[in-house]
C-alpha cells in the first residue's frame, strides 16, 4: 500500500477542453508525452489547476481514467477532495479501482471546518473509501481557511488515517515544512507552492507538485539538478528565473495564462471553464512577447 | 417576471436526512406545516442551513420539487449556486421549470472570483438559464472571500442581470445595506445574519432569511411586528432573547443544536451530513438544559 | 467616581493644528461652541480621530487641559491609551487630576495582544494610576487585532477593573453590543461607528462617540430624536442622508477631508499631520461640490 | 554614506531593564561581548524585539548612545520608526549624530497607511532627517498591515529616498524576497524571520536580523556556514535544531521566554515591560528543562 520515496517534480496538470468547453481525455497521452520529456516524475489529476471545482463527478473519474492509462512510470496521484464527504468516497474508491498510486484530499472548502480534528475527521472518512491506497493531505489554507500548522494536524492523523503518506503543503512557512517533515519517517512531504521550491529543497524537501511544472519545468528540473549536487549559485540563477515568469504570469492571470502557453507549446488544452477567462487578442500578445524568450519553457511557444 | 415585494421571514431550510444520511423529502411538509404556523412568508431552499455543499444536483432537484408542491402560499426561493456555472445553469433551469418564485445565486467558492466584475459574470451566466425567474445575489464574504460592498456589485449588476430582483446579504455592515437598498427601487435586499434583523429593520429593510426562523421564528416575528408598529421597547426585549438564545445555539455548535432543536420539536430533519456532527447524549441534554425554557421558540421542546 | 448614564452623542474631536503644524489649543474653545451649537452632551479627546498616534504626551496633556477648560457641560473622556503601560498611567494620572469626567483606553496596538485577558492586564494597569475616574474600554479590533467579543471581555474585566464605566465599541456587529449591554447594569456601551448608530439605538444604545459629529451631527441628532419618538421613518430618512455623506468622505479621504469641511464652517483645525495629506485644490473643490448641498451639516460650508 | 555589504548576522537586541523596570544601558557592553562571542556582525538597536513601543523617545537615544560606544567592530543599525513622523524625525537626526552605522524605519501602525506610495512618504519623511545616514525600510506586514509586495515598494522608493540602503524583509514569501534582491545593486534585503533563514540564503540572501540570534547565533551560524561551503546537509541538520527550539520559545512566550534564557547566560536583560509577563517559577522550569540541552546556545543555561 506504501507510496515508495517521491523524489522529483509533479505537474498539477491543467484539466483539457475542446473548443465546446467539453472534457477532451484525447489531449491528456500529449501532457503525458510533454510530461515525460520534461523528466516530471508524476502527476497530480484533478487539483485546483485542474479546476476540480469546475467538474463533474463523472467528469473526475474519466480524468483519473485516462491518466492512468497514459501515465507510464509517471506516479499518478488523483486529487478526490474538495467536495461532501459521500462524493469523496465515490471518488477515493473508483481512483483505488482505477489504480492510482495516491489519493490527494482538499477538505471541502463549505464545511466550516477550523479545527485539526475536525480537517482529520473529513480525511479519515474520505481516505477510508480507498483502504489500500496511500493519501495525501492537502493543506492549502488560502482556499480552506483551515490554519492548524500542518505538524499539529499530521500528529494526529498519523494515529487515524492508516493509509496516510503525507501532504501536499501550499504555502511559504519553511518552519512548518521543516517540523511537518519531522512528524515520521513514513510522512512524504510535498511542497506545492512553485516559487517556494529553492527554499524547500534547502530544507530537505524532495517532492515537489506545481502548476508551472506543466510547461515550465526545465527551470525548476535545473533548481533541482543544481541543489542535488550542492551548486547554490545555479540554484540561484535559475531560482530568479522562475521567479520572473511566475510575476509575468500572474499579471497575464493564473488560468488563462497558462493554458495559453499550453496552447502556444502544441498541446491545446483549451481555456478555463467560466466564469475564467480566456485572454483576449491583445493581452495575448503582450503576454507572449513578455515571456517568449524568458529561459524556462521546455518547447518554443508559437502563438 | 418581477417577484413582488417581500415583506416578513423567510427560513434557509434545513434539509431533512433519514436515519441512513439519505434525504428525506417526505418531511417537507411537516418543515412547510411548521413555516405556515409560525407566520413565514416563504422559504430559502438548499442555502447554507440546507447544506447545499452535501447535496448531490440530483438531491438539489428533488428537494426543490418537494418544497414547490409543499409550500402552498411559502415564496420559494431556491438556491442554485455554489457550483460550477454549468451545474448552477442546470439547476436554474430545472428551478424555473418546478416552478419557483426566485433563485438566488452564491457564487463558487473556489473559483478565486475577487472582483465584483467576475461576481457578476457569474451571476449573470448563472440567472440567463432561468430567463424568467428573479434571481438573489448571494452576498455571503465568509464563504465566497468577495468583499466588495454590495452596493457597488449591485451597481453593475443592474445592468447586466435583466432578472435581478436583489440580494441576500449575510453580514453586518449596516452602512453598506443602506446604500445598497438606494441602488434602485427594483432591488430588494434580504437580511441574512438573525440576530442583525432588529437593525436591519430600524433602517428600512423590508424581509429577512434565517437559519433560526427554521424553530425560533415567534421571537423574531415579535421584532417585526413590534418594529411595524414602532414599539422600540419590545422590539429590544424580543431582540435580547434571540440574541441570547444564538449565543448558546453557537456553543453547542450550529447545524447539530439546529437539527437537535427541529427534532425536539417533533420535525425529524434527522442530523447534518458527515463531517459535521451530531450533538452526542451528554451535549444534548446540556444544551436542552440551557434553552428550554427560552421564550423563543413556536412549540415545547421534547427531547 | 461612576459617571452618571450619558444619553446623547458625543464628538470624537479632531486635534486642531496651525500652519507650521504645532497643537493649537486656542482653538478648542471655538470647537467646543459648535460641539454646543449642535446639541452634543460630550468630547472624545485625543482618540483616533483626534491622531493621538502624532502626538507627544506634552501635547496630549495640553489637549486635555484645553478641554476640561472648554467644556461647560460637555462631558470629557480623555483617550489615555495607544502607548505603553507607564505611559498610559502618566496619562491616566494627568487626566484625573485635571479633572475629566472619564478616561478610555486602546491598547497599544504593537504589543501582540491578543487574548482577553491580556486586554484586561493593559486595561488594569492603565486605570489603577486614575483610581477615582470612570474607566472605559476602546473596543477597535481593526486597530488592535484583538477579536474577542466584547461581552467576553467585560466579563473578564468587570471583576479586575473597579472604575470599569463601560466600552467604546467601533464595529458592526449587534448581536455582540446586545450581549454587552447585557453583562451588568453598570456598563455602558458607547457605538464608535458613526453609519451604525440607527442600528445601535434600536438595539437600545443610548451614547454615541463619533467623528462625523464633530461638523455632521445635525443628521444624527434628527436620527437620535426620531428613535426617542419611535419615528422610524424620520430616522431612517435622516440614516439614508448620513450614510450618503460618508460615503462621499470615504471617497475624499476621512481626515483631510473631515478637516477641510471643519475649515469651510470657521473652525480652523489645521490638516492632518504627515504623512496624512490635505486635500491638493482640485480634490478639495470636487468635495466640496459633492457634499455642499447635503442637509447634514451644522453650518454652511465657506470654501 | 551607502553602507558596505552586510554578510552575516545581526541580532535584534533586547532592550536592558533592571529589576525595577528602568532601562538599564549597562547591560549593553555584556550584551555586545557575547555578539562578539558568537560572531555575529552587526546589532538591530531599538526594534520590536527591543520593545520600542514600550520606550520613551529619551529611552531610544539612551540605548542608541550606549550601543554606539560599545559596538567595537559590530555594525549598529538604529531603529528610528513606529512613531509619528516628528518624533522618529527626531530620533533619526539624533542616530545620525551619535554615529550609526544605518538606520530602520517601522512605518507608524496606526496610521491607516495602506499603499506602496505612503508607505514611502513616511520613509522619505523620517529618513530625510538622516540625510548621511543609510536607511533600511522595515517590512513586517504583521505589524503595519500592509500588504503590498516589497520589490513594488522598493521599485518607488529607490527613486524617492537617496539614502536608500535596502530592506528588513520579515515575511516567509521567498518568492517576493528573491523580486526584491532583484530591484537593483543598491539594495540588500535582511532575512528578518529567523525561522526562514535557511529558505532565504538559499535564495543569495547575504545578512539576516533576528531575535534568536541575541543568546542561539550558533545555530544559525552553523547553517550560514554550511551554506557557503556549499554543504546541505550540515545546513538541514542545524535548521532542524533552530525550529525545534522556535516551537519551544512560542510556546513558553517569545520576550518572556528570550529574556529568561539570557539572563541564564549570564546577560540580565530583566523582564519584559508590561503587559508583558515575565516566566513564573513553574513555567521557567519547564521551559529550562525543555531546552537546556538542546545544541543552539552559545553558553550553557543556569537556573
Amino acid at each position: 500500500m506504501s507510496i515508495p520515496e517521491l523524489n522529483g517534480l509533479i505537474a498539477a496538470a491543467h484539466s483539457p477542453f475542446d473548443a465546446s468547453g467539453d472534457l477532451n481525455v484525447a489531449v491528456v497521452s500529449q501532457q503525458a508525452s510533454l510530461f515525460h520529456e520534461m523528466g516530471l516524475i508524476g502527476v497530480f489529476v484533478g487539483g485546483s489547476t485542474g479546476e476540480w471545482f469546475s467538474l463533474s463527478l463523472d467528469e473526475r473519474r474519466a480524468l483519473t481514467e485516462a491518466w492512468v492509462d497514459a501515465a507510464g512510470d509517471l506516479v499518478v496521484i488523483a486529487h478526490v477532495g474538495g467536495v461532501a464527504v459521500e462524493k469523496a468516497q465515490l471518488l477515493a474508491d473508483h481512483a483505488q479501482t482505477t489504480g492510482v498510486d495516491a489519493i490527494s484530499c482538499l477538505v471541502q472548502p463549505q464545511l466550516g471546518v477550523r479545527s485539526a480534528a475536525a480537517a482529520v475527521d473529513y480525511l479519515e472518512a474520505v481516505s477510508s473509501a480507498a483502504p489500500r491506497t496511500s493519501a495525501f493531505y492537502y493543506d492549502m489554507e488560502t482556499v480552506t481557511g483551515i490554519d492548524v500548522p500542518l505538524d499539529q494536524l499530521l500528529e494526529i492523523a498519523i494515529d487515524r488515517v492508516p493509509t496516510l503518506a503525507g501532504a501536499k503543503y501550499t504555502n511559504a512557512d519553511l518552519a512548518t515544512l521543516t517540523r511537518a517533515q519531522q512528524v515520521s519517517n513514513d510522512v512524504q512531504i510535498l511542497m506545492g507552492r512553485d516559487e517556494m521550491l529553492l527554499g524547500a529543497l534547502a530544507c530537505g524537501t524532495k517532492a515537489a507538485v506545481g502548476s508551472t511544472y506543466n510547461y515550465a519545468a526545465p527551470v525548476y528540473q535545473r533548481i533541482f539538478d543544481a541543489m542535488a549536487k550542492g551548486d547554490l549559485d545555479a540554484a540561484r540563477l535559475a531560482n530568479v528565473e522562475a521567479v520572473m515568469f511566475v510575476k509575468a504570469l500572474l499579471k497575464a492571470g493564473v488560468l488563462p495564462g497558462a493554458k495559453a502557453i499550453m496552447r502556444w507549446m502544441g498541446v491545446d488544452v483549451g481555456r478555463p471553464r467560466p466564469p475564467h477567462d480566456t485572454l483576449d487578442p491583445d493581452s495575448a500578445r503582450a503576454f507572449h512577447e513578455a515571456i517568449a524568450n524568458m529561459p524556462v519553457f521546455a518547447r518554443s511557444l508559437q502563438p
